[in-house]
């Protein structure tokens, strides 16, 4: 049999990529990328409000044809290779990214009289206009259903679904109420490459509606309409276009339309897979599996793992999500993460500009950092620079730094910045042990683990873990490929599931980093002095007065600016 | 009468200047600086140890004879003037300084046989080779004569005099022996000027006495022999040479011998002042007065204030020195300061180097600092880069800061900086007024307020005192002159008293920074959070798990350097 292959389509903030794999071996044959042209790199923004952050659909639209046709042509240079042994396709999207859709499932936005209305664009990822409503679920769910905020931290975000279209209520009533439903992003390709955009038809993943709309088997689904209802009656009316089931990413949304495969080359009706977000793809794409901890490590961390459906699974507080099947069908899905990783190394490259030009570049001030012991250079930082997300739930946090002296160099902070980072990844591994997810491997993806090797070797020392990297530099793709080989299935020359696709598919790099035990032993006196900052600053128990801090340092720059 | 004038001389760590005054004016007529050639700007250093700082005793004789001539050739300019109206000359110097002599009272450095020792050197203030004896001073002070610790804020420092002849008895034994004495360099000066250098003639001050050698009149004098004899016998035989009383700067150390005349064109004869530490003839030259608080800004702060002997005066906890007349005749003299003032922002623009360089200047940071509003940024720091001195007198303690967000810019940095200076300078000042000793006037001289004026705002508006500014940049040899003027007595033309001196040669500045109201309103909430900080970093009572933290840092930090 000839070689199949499989595409994943990765919907990203800024740009869209089609990444094309070999389903035997796991070889990326070609990828291409292609940036939205709407607004600023494909977000749009305004100018009035700095917490909105939207995306135009019909950038979605264009990107499907323009990777798929530009990456089955970068393909066709290899030998043997024909667009008809493409297989499947799978997707992955940024989320929660809910698009306002008429009654055919038609973006609102592709309407005249929306077109340039910001509220009917995709609601992207960070949109962060909706932190009242957020709130106000919170609250109200606090009161009446508690059950809906044990398996998501404890808090409501003003990222997520209902928040969202709460807001586009109270905001934009008319285009509320021109909307027959809300469809995710990672919903809304999948039914279109297969014609299945009808609200009726389209199939929703678990992975967007366990995770950001408060959908779970043990409550029946999403949210009741009463509850709904008591924060708008609005809102419970949207309810009543929301499925009582929805899907995992083994399951087919549809065959690929002879249109779609008209402008693209490939076979009409190849199946499509259930979408999902990017990063619980990018999971699947690392070989996440019972006892694996996938971190994913780029501007911020997303850190997943998987545990048997038919083992018991406590609520773990502070984790961001805890749902049946998001990641892998037959396993639950638990997501915890930081809010700032790379964006820390970031802001300190990028804002603080240390040590001149010279110095101040990442490559430098690694370079520097390297050549320090652990504990050297005195300094402990708190990874609060965006807030904590797990497990503290807790966006009004901020970071901080002691042990300055006169004495103290760049290079001495970038190296606690980082250590700040791997204390706070160890919060996160501890949590889940302590709640019985045992860890027995950590692979580590995204972009951080390939371009810098101090942090991973960090990372092993504080943790006394060895840091393996996933091969691939394209996880989250690679991981939708992995979905359409699987729903392509075995006859066809994908997979029968995806353990199988994960063994053919997916691999970790030869260097991994082994923990050094007389750093750890520096380390484990270093995280009891974190663990203390973590827990005076982040909770109320351990020191009601330190509590306040950073809330009332918040405070005053609100009323002040 | 002609205009009479005296001469301040003014040994600093690197340098040694005169400066002559106008006595009835207090206009600055003529100055000159001279560096210090032996070592590294004239301190000796040694590679084996970098808490070793030393000054060789030959740079003062050559520094005396230098200044004062260039000094009046400068003045010789001026119509009118001539040498024979000098009518007196006041002596400061850094301090603890002390400088082993020979039973005729020469350095034992002008011995061929310890011209290169360095423990034949004086022993300069900044030198901390002697931790281990100051903490033995502690320990056994504080189990024998707790009294002795009363009024140095609780620990004896490895800065002062007798952790210093301690540490040169047991390190250098050859040394100690040969010592008959030690003189504090504010001391030998005014005996070299006088021919008085003999050590049953120099005349010692209450100054250095008070502050660094734990002299007190409440306990007849210096520690004795008893108690220093548990230390080493050698110490209880170094008691013996020093003398029951020592000296305030009303008192003249002698008349200036013919041959320091012939050498400078000075009249002989003229009386040179008992000396004092720089810091207080700052204070003195800024026309420091029961109520008033001298504030001296420089790399650090010295904070000096004086309330009448005749008041009650209790024993402040945590001031560094509280010592009759070491400061006026007639007046307690009572010193706090911060570790670090001017270092701090220092350390920011040369070895954090943010903002690359056009942006990373003090006048850069300082212009987009006062741009923004109190509270603004978010951020909140602690001033302890280099310890703390006043109130804490735990130099084990580090900087540190808290509000950092992805969005933080080093000017933000710079202003919180200056920021935790004015809370700590705040801390000082409640603690002043908190036992009585009531502030009315804040005044400050030194380099900062006068290059800064934001940072004389940002004082007022935290501590809501208006800040005045010394006239003169040199209040240090200023307060010497103005001795000299006193101890030359109204008839020679001087003045009859230290407040008939400052009414006539110390003024402030026209432009006095008076507190916004607006302002410090917001200060006062972020006060209230270093007060926490302060509290809880920095003292047991509040919350024990934080005041081991930044140890444990610092122990690290050590053991694994």
């Amino acid at each position: 049999m000839s070689a199949k292959y499989a595409i994943g389509l990765d919907f990203g903030t800024n740009s869209v990529r089609a990444l094309l794999v070999d389903v035997r071996t796991g070889e990326e044959i070609a990828t291409t990328v292609w940036g939205f042209p709407h607004g600023d790199a494909g977000i749009l923004l305004d100018a009035k409000d700095p917490n909105l952050a939207r995306q135009h659909p019909r950038d979605y639209v264009a990107g499907i044809e323009r990777v798929l046709s530009d990456t089955l042509d970068q393909a066709r240079a290899r030998a043997g290779f024909a667009p008809g042994d493409v297989i499947g396709i799978g997707v992955d999207t940024t989320g929660s990214t809910p698009i306002p859709v008429d009654a055919d499932g038609t973006p609102l936005a592709f309407h005249k009289e929306f077109e340039d209305d910001l509220a009917a664009m995709a609601w992207l990822w960070k949109d962060h206009t909706s932190i009242a409503e957020a709130e106000a679920f919170t609250r109200l769910a606090r009161e009446l259903r508690p059950q809906y905020l044990l398996k998501c931290g404890g808090a409501y975000s003003s990222e997520w679904y209902w928040a969202k279209t709460l807001h586009c209520l109270r905001t934009a009533p008319k285009v509320f109420a021109a909307a027959h439903t809300w469809v995710e992003c990672a919903d809304w390709i999948p039914a279109l490459l297969t014609g299945t955009t009808h609200p009726s038809r389209v199939k929703r993943c678990v992975c967007a509606a366990g995770h950001k709309a408060s959908y779970h088997p043990s409550w029946g689904g999403y949210p009741d309409a009463e509850f709904l209802a008591r924060l708008d009656p609005g809102l419970a009316r949207l309810r009543e276009t929301l499925p009582d089931t929805c899907f995992t990413i083994a399951d087919t949304a549809g065959g690929l339309t002879d249109e779609w495969a008209a402008k693209t080359g490939l076979r009409a009706g190849i199946p499509v897979a259930v979408g999902a977000f990017d990063a619980h793809l990018g999971g699947v794409g690392s070989g996440i599996q019972p006892g694996a901890l996938v971190r994913a490590l780029g501007t911020s961390s997303c850190d997943l793992a998987v545990s048997p459906l038919d083992q018991p699974m406590p609520d773990i507080p502070g984790l961001c999500g805890i749902v049946p099947e998001s990641i892998l069908p037959g396993q639950y899905g638990l997501e915890a993460g930081q809010a700032a990783v790379g964006d820390i190394f970031n802001w300190f490259v990028n804002y603080m500009q240390p040590g001149g030009p010279e110095k101040g570049s990442h490559e430098a001030l690694t370079r520097g950092a390297a050549a320090l012991k652990p504990g050297e250079s005195g300094l402990l930082a708190l990874d609060w620079h965006n807030g904590n997300r797990t497990v503290l739930v807790d966006p009004r946090l901020t970071g901080g730094i002691i042990g300055l002296t006169l004495h103290t160099r760049p290079e001495e902070l970038y190296r606690a910045l980082i250590e700040s980072t791997a204390f706070g990844a160890r919060i996160i591994l501890e949590r889940f042990e302590e709640f019985g997810v045992k860890i027995d491997r950590i692979i580590n993806c995204g972009g951080i683990p390939v371009k810098n090797p101090l942090v991973m070797q960090i990372y092993a020392d504080v943790t006394n873990r060895a840091m393996e990297v996933s091969r691939s530099e394209q996880t989250c793709a690679l991981g939708a490929a992995m979905a359409g080989a699987v729903v392509a299935g075995k006859p066809a020359g994908g997979h029968g599931d995806f353990a199988e696709a994960a063994a053919a598919m997916t691999a970790v790099r030869e260097k991994e980093y082994a923990p050094d035990a007389a750093n750890h032993a520096v380390y484990e006196r270093l995280f009891a002095q974190y663990k203390k900052l973590h827990d005076c600053f982040g909770t109320r128990e351990y020191a009601e007065n330190l509590f306040g801090v950073m809330k009332e340092l918040l405070a005053l720059r609100e009323e002040t600016r």
